[in-house]
């Protein structure tokens, strides 16, 4: 293989598991929450919608939210309306993402995608419903009771941004449309960077915004999220060629990349799995300057890294202690 | 008929017909300006989106926020980020509801639809990006340039609830699962509200606040908003029924309701004009108060009972002069 990942130092006492596992009972209790104010009298709607949200995966980009905030010393409870946000609006992309129009896939997370489990219109609608959803929740009193409404306003500029035509929906539509024709690298990042890039970026940003981080720290943490998603997306797309995943279930990223545009398939696994190491050192890199309150950032990039370089059989994450 | 419409005295020299065309054309321009910060070589997503919104339809809920914002003293460049959003959901509405997986119409406003001229997928990619960009459009700088932070959010809110599930996807929703059984009157009243009346009301609610309007102002106006919407849907309905319009064509309401859920076919076309009428009474009764300022909205109200008023030979709207 030729890939060494360096030990992480001072990771040893880190507990990820631990901390993952806090946050995501967290998130998945403020999102039942938000859903709660929705009679579940409200019929299909809200069980698709609900559907669309439980059982979740592993809540990584809310998780992102919290951690970055964290960093620079922000209350959880500040964060967890924007979590909730960035959450909502991943849930609704995975549920249009699946419909007949656009992948068709019948199983999300090894169960059977919304439409199949609602119908077409119904999973339509619950897709609609959560992305309206989470512009409701970050402009709603739990956001404001903690950040000032110029903040949270300019945050919602921000996140719609990233999910709308320049971000998250561009960049389906141009996997939509690159499907039909040859792709070359630049392509295939281009596509990378707005559908999943899009998404992770703002999810650090969001958080590292509530809790006011300087300019330079937003910075640092743009550029970590930015290539935290690069590597998240190709991560999943060599777990997908290695038959790590099937296609359709558990890919991390929620997009199924079989027979698509991905990274391995255009450069081969081992350039993929040498630029995605490229890309964790980036990612501690940009962290290098904040010591052990960064732990948690650190410990997840390895966790994206780590999977998709151990699966060939040579071990070559054994080194990270997480 | 027995249904004998009051003049709407002091309308005699209110050209609602010049009033519309001047605020289509800002709206349009608006729209498009809004549009351009994208480029056309974004590919199809960006001509999926244009397509939703141009060639336009009437543009009655932007120039209702306009309209309900001027009687209340706001400048228009206040109100227009906000009519546009109103205008963007509307359309995002539209394109998702003519989808296969809900009405699966061929043809809107006598055009094929999204989905007939840019497949499936983009239509629903096009119709999320509408969504995502009206919030977008909200929370920027020409909002903030003229409306304080914490109105702009406290709007993003409303608008928000107005569409999602307690709304417009809500209403949509409970539209899909009546089809399938028998409804009674209040099952079409509930349904119109919700899925016409939501956007309706919001809009005048949004051009109120805007203008700084008091409470007392607001909730005569969001009365005005309620009595409309419903007046409007019913119109619809009964010109559907009547024949005025095919299926999938010029609906102002923008939904088809042939073969659906509708108040004519549950009471009769009679007792619906009946309805319609008593609609737009208290539609007048709400601006009473509001002298020559009022003229806009009273006369838009006026057309659109009209409409559906003189649709079965006798000419009972010839009283209505505007």
């Amino acid at each position: 293989m030729g890939l060494a990942i360096k030990k992480i130092n001072g990771l040893a006492d880190f507990d990820l598991d631990s901390y993952l596992s806090a946050r995501t009972a967290a998130v998945d209790r403020a999102l039942a929450g938000y859903l709660k104010r929705y009679s579940e009298r409200s019929g299909n709607i809200w069980k698709a919608m609900h559907y669309g949200l439980f059982p979740g995966g592993k809540r990584i980009r809310p998780i992102l939210v919290l951690a970055a905030g964290e960093l620079f010393g922000a209350k959880r409870k500040a964060l967890m309306p924007f979590a909730c946000a960035v959450e909502m609006i991943h849930g609704y992309s995975l549920i249009h993402d699946d419909l007949p129009a656009l992948d068709n896939d019948d199983l999300r997370r090894g169960a059977p995608t919304n439409h199949k489990v609602f119908g077409e219109g119904m999973a339509l609608l619950a897709g609609d419903g959560l992305l309206t959803e989470a512009f409701h929740v970050m402009s709603g009193a739990e956001a404001l009771a903690s950040v000032p409404a110029e903040l949270v306003l300019k945050l919602v500029h921000e996140l719609s941004h990233a999910v709308g035509v320049a971000g998250l929906v561009g960049g389906q539509a141009f996997d939509l449309e690159a499907e039909k024709g040859a792709v070359d690298i630049g392509v295939v990042e281009y596509i990378h960077l707005r559908k999943t890039g899009a998404l992770i970026r703002a999810s650090v940003r969001l958080g590292a915004q509530v809790a006011g981080a300087s300019a330079a720290d937003l910075r640092r943490v743009t550029r970590f999220g930015d290539c935290l998603g690069l590597a998240f997306q190709i991560a999943d797309d060599i777990l997908d060629i290695l038959g790590e995943t099937a296609p359709g279930e558990l890919a991390e990223s929620g997009h199924s990349e079989w027979n698509k545009a991905t990274y391995p398939s255009v450069v081969g696994i081992a350039r993929a799995q040498e630029r995605l190491k490229n890309l964790f050192d980036q990612c501690l890199g940009e962290l290098a300057r904040y010591g052990k309150v960064a732990e948690p950032l650190r410990a997840i990039a390895a966790q994206v890294a780590a999977r998709a370089l151990q699966s060939n059989g040579k071990s070559a994450t054994e080194e990270i202690k997480i």
